[in-house]
């Protein structure tokens, strides 16, 4: 396409990619991880406090922001990376899983979604074409489409629907897209120079379904490709197996996202797979219930038996919060309810993902991925009893 | 006194101080404002991200933190400077202004005073030595006795008896402070080399009973003298009258300390009265209230007319969130209820507090305080509609 999104895949090694995927905003590495910042901002965190722990791009939704502050305001503030003060790169999920998620408030229909606000209860409309639209006024660097992702469990002909619908609502996104990208008629935003758009794979854990989805997908073309509809509640396994099945039916020369996943072996397993980029609340909201992540497992902060740890919670971790703080004093202050607990847990944990995602790229760089994948795999628990 | 606390008066100007404190964990100017981490921290705000915005020295509270984690924790924790991840300099208030005010839950005898811990219902009891030995315990650079600080309005009689039983508190916690100094005794904790002690002057809105506390207080000797209850409801003019009547009456060659006080013309115009050293809770909790300290006056950022504001709070101010982000984006995650609005309004305002301490220094170290002091007070209104 035109524009500076590019993708290179620069190393391949035993089933991962090493890339460099070129964003409006900069370039970076993949596999790569996005902090999220669902509404313009990771929860008691700075921007600068997340480059520090190594974010290169964040993550926010489109569904929030147009319903606060509003995308208007936002385009007038001089786009979302003005707002949020942050120079870097930001994708924007489409907010088609926050939409579908609100059940009993909202009635889908083929034009798209209407549902009553959470805020103030007012009722609003997105189409796929909506959508873009917004998008287009937050000027991020990658952009979702509008797709229709099924509760788990749902039936395979709910999930044959969703499927479908996601493809012609993908067919009106990538039209709407190249229409403002071409630029010039009336009653349309601007386009940002140099945004992705990226389509999204339904099917549910059906790879019949999976594969439907990845042509219909393919068919109508994106900059990249995610894949929706995991992590929500399906046993790990069958997402695994979901995720290689329908990533190797993925274009090899253009990135591949798997939302909303997960916990650290998830993305390890995922880039085994052939997964680039990654997006999950768990390091940030688990930071925020005293979860804290390391290599060996996570860690229920709270437990008595950190009351008077002098270690840091990872003594092999780089992270601000584990250069300067115990676990003692980690635990008091999120038993005591202070707020900074939040602050110093978030950073940690980002850390740690984030840390992860360069230890993967490393490894896929000097050829021994495989066997990074098994010592992680092995020194990793989810058991967090022997922390 | 031995060790390292001493303080040198380096000018004088237009009845301010410019001092130099030293302390057990390094050597601050004075005047200097101490942001309040209560429990062991600043909330929202990280160590790192407090020496940024300028802070060198914090206060923390002996009665918060003896009943949690509780000092003998901290103190196996290698003390408090190591169990916050702080290096610089510490005050710990007493707690005394805690204890008097959770009024039906405490009684108070000669001895000292017991009460119901809020946490968990059980029974405490702080004497003057107690409070002396939980912060030899704790380890921090400046410590304060227990003192009986009335509610206001209080009678003279109620005011006159808070005098009386705060000197003879204050004979016993200078003893017992002595004999920890001179160590060895079985039964005491050890002292922490190089801490200092402040002794407390009440007396309520009467100079006369303030006249008495300072002398009293004098009598029995401390390392530096602390105005206590101030700030408590009484007319703002009537507390500089007090400030500057009771300054004028301590030692020329001691800091001088006004507690939890205030408002950022009030540290101007204590500083005209002499004082050295300042803490208040107005820029944290008014920051997590969305209370924003300019030179110009207070903003409340949820102010609609600031929706669409791009510019920072304060276009003079060279705070990390002035140099990030927008008036419209505080605004929103305000109103949004994002924990990062409280983190970043943090920042600024103590930032704006620090920043006017190096000011109101430089004016004194150039001669120039009156002039400061004349222009701060013209530009800075306590009414927030002409920001």
């Amino acid at each position: 396409m035109a524009g500076p999104f590019a993708f290179d895949v620069v190393r391949r090694d035993a089933g991962a990619r090493l890339g460099r995927l070129r964003l409006a905003h900069g370039t970076i590495d993949t596999p790569a991880f996005m902090p999220v910042g669902t509404r313009g901002a990771v929860k008691g965190v700075t921007t600068a406090s997340l480059a520090e722990v190594g974010a290169d791009i964040l993550l926010a939704n489109t569904y929030h922001l147009h319903l606060r502050p509003g995308d208007d305001l936002v385009a007038r503030a001089g786009g979302l990376h003005r707002f949020m003060g942050w120079s870097g790169p930001v994708l924007t999920d489409s907010g088609g899983y926050q939409v579908f998620s609100l059940a009993a408030r909202r009635s889908i229909a083929e034009d798209g979604v209407v549902f009553a606000s959470p805020i103030d209860g007012r009722r609003h409309r997105l189409t796929p074409e909506s959508v873009v639209d917004i998008q287009a006024r937050l000027g991020s660097d990658i952009t979702m489409v509008l797709d229709e992702c099924p509760s788990w469990p749902a039936t395979e002909a709910a999930a044959a629907d969703a499927v479908a619908r996601t493809a012609r609502w993908a067919a009106r996104a990538r039209a709407r897209f190249l229409t403002l990208a071409a630029g010039g008629e009336a009653g349309v935003p601007r386009a940002t120079p140099g945004q992705g758009q990226f389509g999204i794979v339904q099917g549910g854990t059906w790879t019949a379904l999976r594969e439907r989805s990845v042509a219909e997908t393919l068919e109508v073309g994106f900059d990249g490709y995610a894949i929706g509809g995991l992590s929500v509640g399906e046993p790990v396994e069958m997402m695994y197996e979901i995720v290689g099945h329908t990533a190797s039916r993925l274009p090899e020369d253009q990135p591949r996202y798997l939302m909303g996943t997960g916990m650290p072996d998830d993305l390890v397993e995922s880039v085994a797979r052939g997964i680039d980029l990654f997006d999950c609340v768990l390091p940030t909201r688990n930071a925020r219930n005293g979860q804290l992540f390391t290599r060996r497992g996570p860690m229920a902060i709270k437990n008595a038996r950190y009351a008077e740890d002098t270690r840091p919670i990872d003594p092999e971790c780089g992270c601000p919060t584990c250069r300067t703080h115990s676990r003692a004093y980690l635990r008091y202050l999120f038993v005591a309810g202070e707020m900074t607990a939040a602050t110093l847990n978030t950073l940690h944990n980002l850390y740690f993902y984030l840390d992860t995602m360069r230890a993967i790229r490393k490894a896929i760089e000097f050829g021994t991925f495989a066997a990074f994948r098994r010592a992680f795999l092995e020194a990793y628990s989810r058991q967090p009893s022997n922390v």
